[in-house]
């Protein structure tokens, strides 16, 4: 592109115009390479902040991140293939369930996801829990495993969209984080690189999300799947409550203790539903069911008859990890040294589970990072999580906590106890 | 300051909230000395761009960036002092006339000027077309000039502000120049720097300015005031029109040529009353008149007397250059090797004298820079500009080209020509 004068694209969106994708394509090649300073970007950062980006903008910026780095191909894999993104809250382990219950059911998963970061958790450190288990296979391996287990969750490697990684980490010192046209090509120029077919989204919405109105959380859905389509993918959203916490578990080794739960049928009333939510849109858009019923009947027989359950042993194997997690998690995953209740200070009906108060808890159990290079405490994090709508007596505990120490927990209980409400 | 964190600064400007003093003050010490990086000062600059800033927030702005350098101080002169700042316009030499005639007038003016960029001339570069002038002088020899002469004009040192020296070249290249606060707090916290008594400003507004419209020059000599008076200056602010250029010359040595007819008590008539209101101000705030017509009346005596005229003469040869330009300018300043008068191609009133296209008709024939690092001719450029609501016959020249060859001229005399209109 001659004429390229980074200045005069930035005053472009600075006065509130569209981009070229031709303009878009090469500030992100030269972003990328390093020949465009972070100065401009941070200043082209703020302007779309203020000034937002049309569709075929963001469409276009996804793209020329994507294009950034490698991209896989599922193509001769015979099957379809499907992925679900979340943009994360607390003691959100749908991915762990829903994988192995996907493939189960004939759409392969190729995953590859995140690390928890504040008191958000990730995916990535929920299966480190489990020995052994890798999350480090090479595009080779990964391919390999999804062939034959049907799925494998993996982390991210260096060579999928870098000038994402390079943006995402400006992004977070520059005051440019939530933007909808940034997030949308952040989450988007990974997953169109991972190269499934159908993308499902799930976007948290409520106090313990990144979303915390549901206007937010539906221009983000919105902007996903204009983008996602707009690139040629099947593509569904979910707009889905977190106020509360998912499930009765929070910390990762504990959450995967509950994702087996969920695969043998059992688990969490609400972690249990919103896996069949997003499973339909995987399997019906992956042509592996007519209908949302047809998904859904599908999915209760595999859960039902153990095959899901048998998938998720298979992933964890083929990433070198235990497969006994899935006969008897408790014998296999690190289990913390003290255990204490908190329990309701009178009787009463819960009203309130806040989601950001138990997170931190988790967070100050030691279950989660607050800086990416961070040691994360596997054993840790809440279980018994009482849910809205749930009444208790006086004394009956509301959650249970496991710490590395009696001190610990005892000195986190009341902490605990504030975020609940009971009316 | 503790916990200081820059995205935080960042995203309270980018929600609009106004930053406070201490903020402001710890950001630009740590921009000044590099521990802030140029992404979250580009960043913070487009929030600015964005949201503005308050009175309050652009006084601490300018005071924090004057304060990352020194500040020079006029006491024990025994005399006040006063400057003049134009935001710059074609053919706009009334810094070189106004110094010498308010100092002839009792008040003394430490001048720091800056080069021309573009269309727009640079007060320095006309200085440095007198053989000899060195607008480079030691902070002491500038004071010696001022005490002895009256007046003296240099250019910026490296040691006054520089935090704005890396904040303008950033906002150069990031679009976020044309924004007031920032406006404001480059012009002044060079000028509160300098350390005169009394700052008059000399808005530009019009098609040759950087300021095309009144309300928006308006807006730019309220902020200056504002900031001006909250630190302790008295202050003055004219907006004035730049569609057409000042006085009937413009390029560099030619502009000393006028400015020597001014001050022998001739000159254009636009370009002498824009001076005596300049100097209104300066004299009258600086005590060294009662009132604007006792200011005048002073002022026109100096001129008739020569006494202003004697002022110049005394710093062109205070600053090593050659004082005979006082006299016989013609002999003293370089004459261009090629002149060519453009006729009128007929009769008619001039209804525009377009700044700034006879300003880029001045840039072509060699008198002015693209970018910083350009050489200038200074004997080039324009003279016997014909103003605006003056009428010419069919072949009078509407203005004299002054080129390195008359291929030049004849090369540049239809866009010199264009940019006149004939009623």
């Amino acid at each position: 592109m001659t004429d390229f004068v980074p200045q005069w694209i930035i005053e472009k969106k600075r006065d509130g115009h569209a981009l070229s994708e031709a303009e878009i394509r090469e500030w992100i090649a030269r972003y990328a390479d390093g020949r465009l300073p972070d100065y401009q970007m941070a200043a082209l950062a703020m302007a779309i902040y203020w000034r937002g980006m049309s569709a075929d903008e963001t469409l276009a910026l996804t793209d020329a991140m994507m294009r950034s780095g490698d991209s896989l191909s599922w193509r001769g894999l015979g099957r379809a293939t499907a992925d679900k993104h979340s943009t994360g809250g607390i003691g959100d382990k749908l991915s762990i369930p829903l994988a192995p219950l996907v493939a189960s059911c004939g759409v392969s998963v190729p995953m590859i996801s995140g690390r928890g970061l504040g008191i958000t958790g990730g995916t990535l450190d929920k299966l480190e829990s489990i020995p052994g288990y890798d999350t480090h296979l090479a595009s080779d391996r990964f391919r390999e495993v999804v062939a034959t287990v049907g799925c494998s969750i993996i982390g991210q490697t260096d060579r999928l969209a870098p000038a994402d990684r390079k943006l995402y980490a400006l992004r977070d010192v520059t005051g440019t984080v939530p933007s909808i046209p940034l997030i949308t090509a952040s989450i988007l120029s990974k997953k169109l690189a991972e190269g499934a077919d159908v993308l499902v989204f799930d976007v948290k919405c409520g106090a313990g999300a990144f979303m915390k109105t549901r206007e937010n959380a539906h221009a983000l859905a919105d902007s996903l799947l204009a983008v996602a389509r707009g690139a040629g993918r099947k593509a569904e959203a979910l707009v889905t409550g977190m106020d509360e916490p998912v499930g009765r578990a929070a910390g990762n080794a504990l959450e995967i203790a509950e994702s087996v739960d969920i695969l043998r049928g059992g688990g969490p009333a609400d972690a249990r539903e919103l896996v069949l939510r997003l499973g339909v849109p995987m399997l019906v858009l992956g042509g592996a069911a007519p209908d949302a019923a047809a998904a859904r009947a599908a999915m209760e027989e595999k859960l039902a008859s153990g095959a899901a359950l048998e998938t998720f042993a298979r992933m964890v194997e083929a990433q070198g990890g235990d497969p006994r997690v899935a006969d008897a998690p408790e014998k296999v995953l690190p289990q913390a040294p003290a255990v204490l209740d908190v329990p309701a200070p009178r009787a009463g009906t819960v009203s309130r589970a806040d989601a950001d108060g138990i997170g931190r808890v988790v967070l100050l159990l030691g279950g989660g990072r607050r800086a990416v290079t961070d040691s994360i405490d596997f054993s840790v994090g809440v279980s018994h999580l009482r849910k809205v709508g749930e009444t208790v007596a006086a004394g009956e505990p509301l959650v249970r906590l496991h710490a590395r120490s009696g001190a610990e927990a005892e000195a986190l209980a009341p902490q605990a106890l504030a975020a609940f409400t009971l009316d």
